[in-house]
């Protein structure tokens, strides 16, 4: 089944504590599209400005990714700048240049609309909003999101929170926007808002699914000897689920959905071994399930 | 087969964010001792002054626990204070009274020497080394400690950890010890300190197991909704596997200390759920193999 994708795609300068990259390709869109496209076919819905390299539009296709649903606009495309410090799990933002981003206004072609499984990618909830919007396949909704949108954009997020079939989101960010320290309970409460079911990833720790009627998994990560670069380990995770989801060619259960968690997880784990989408853009079908076999194999007792 | 427990037998008094405890029974050996007699017989090795309470020499009897190696020596029992933080992860001691504990020079009895199973709980590295050098039954070892003896006597500490079948650390632990941020580096430098297997703890997040030839395992935690007081939920931990390894009746390969990798998260879970040792003495055999049962069901994919 096809997977579409909406969020950003940008120009990311990362700067880990033994290397730097300038204007490399990220945004949530495309580490979730890259993930994504080794399950199935993709459209990715987002805006570039027109100095957007035209090697990462090849690359996009080159992965059988449906482009057309990006906007070329006048202006710079988004750009951020980071730097993670020593234990490569705290990262500062240094600066964050929103040019075409500002006007971005989601518009799907009539094959993008149908799409069965929607991933919205971590973006303004207005701009998921928007998407949710045009959608005409009755598909299973997995939406992601960040800290600033549950500081500025509340009550748009728990619209979205509300509708989404997977809501997901990260370990601090659960904490809080459920004011709670306990992450177990920040997973119920997140469910008591209203989705289908609720994602917490831990980063290096792995992650937590919870569903309705008490259903819960909990898995490990991927063990990495190494971090290069984490950006984009959380759309990587978000995009490999929705693949799997899409793999199954039916609408998920519990229990596939805990196997999408999986491969959410290992598609992460590559994404953190290289800058950007270094390694996550070279990954193949047979990477990636060799490393799930390891995974099946070390979480065996 | 019986298990050999050395460590600390405290009156911890206890602060959290929502309530205040004095002089609870506590120590690693106490925690490891109670977890470890659901599965068979323990001896237990330790000092405590003349004011330890009865009720708690009681305590221990009533579970099959040999107190014969418990040294009442003239003085009081060794105490510890401590306060948790709202996020019930970071602890801060209050204040410590080592008294007796200062002068103890553990002695065993024949059977103690002679058992197959034997945790070296945190105390000391020289008066784990005591310990060791008593032991007469070819036992299969396993050794915890703590910063502490990282930092105060790390000499006497990598002798334990070469000799440990099974060395248990926690993650904070583990990273200071071996001088890296990244956690499963972490246990692989812990590996090449000479131990057969390393463990791990990452307390809410589960726990990793290292063996020789690449072997690896990872599990996440017993998920608790709150927790009341997590004190003693590391001993518990090594408690629970020393159980697990003594019930086999045979020396375990690396499959069975993934499964008493999660014994020990199961016997930790019930440790936190209240003050002290408060659950964790009256957690039963069949709540054990319950809480394990759902384990498996939770981590299934």
């Amino acid at each position: 089944m096809s997977i579409l994708i909406s969020g950003t795609v940008a120009l990311d300068s990362i700067h880990t504590p033994t290397a730097a990259h300038n204007d490399l390709l990220g945004g949530s869109a495309s580490y979730a599209g890259l993930a994504a496209a080794l399950s199935g076919p993709v459209h990715l819905c987002s805006i570039v400005g027109k100095d957007f390299p035209a090697e990462h539009s090849e690359l996009f296709k080159g992965k059988g990714i449906d482009t057309g649903n990006i906007e070329f606009a006048d202006g710079r495309t988004f750009r951020w700048t980071g730097r993670y410090h020593e234990n490569m799990n705290h990262r500062e933002t240094l600066d964050v240049s929103i040019d075409v981003l500002e006007k971005f206004a989601p518009k799907l072609c009539p094959a993008a609309a149908a799409a069965k499984v929607v991933l919205l990618a971590n973006m303004s909830p207005d701009n998921q909003l928007a998407v949710l919007n045009q959608l005409t396949g009755r598909p299973f909704v997995i939406a992601d999101s960040m800290d600033l949108w549950i500081n500025i954009a509340r009550e748009g997020l728990l619209k979205i929170v509300q509708r989404s079939d997977l809501f997901v989101i990260n370990e601090d960010e659960a904490k809080m926007f459920t004011e709670t320290s306990n992450l177990v309970t920040a997973g119920w409460r997140l469910m008591d808002m209203g989705p289908k079911q609720v994602v917490v990833k831990k980063g290096e720790h792995g992650a937590l699914l919870f569903g309705r009627g008490g259903s819960f998994f909990a898995t490990p990560a991927f063990p990495l000897t190494g971090v290069a670069d984490p950006t984009g380990a959380g759309d990587s995770f978000a995009g490999g689920l929705a693949g799997h989801v899409a793999s199954l060619g039916r609408a998920p259960c519990f229990t596939d959905l805990a196997a999408g968690v999986v491969r959410g997880s290992v598609l992460a784990s590559f994404t953190c071994e290289e800058f950007g989408v270094r390694r996550l853009a070279f990954v193949t079908a047979a990477e990636a399930t060799a490393r799930l076999d390891s995974f099946r194999q070390f979480t065996a007792w």
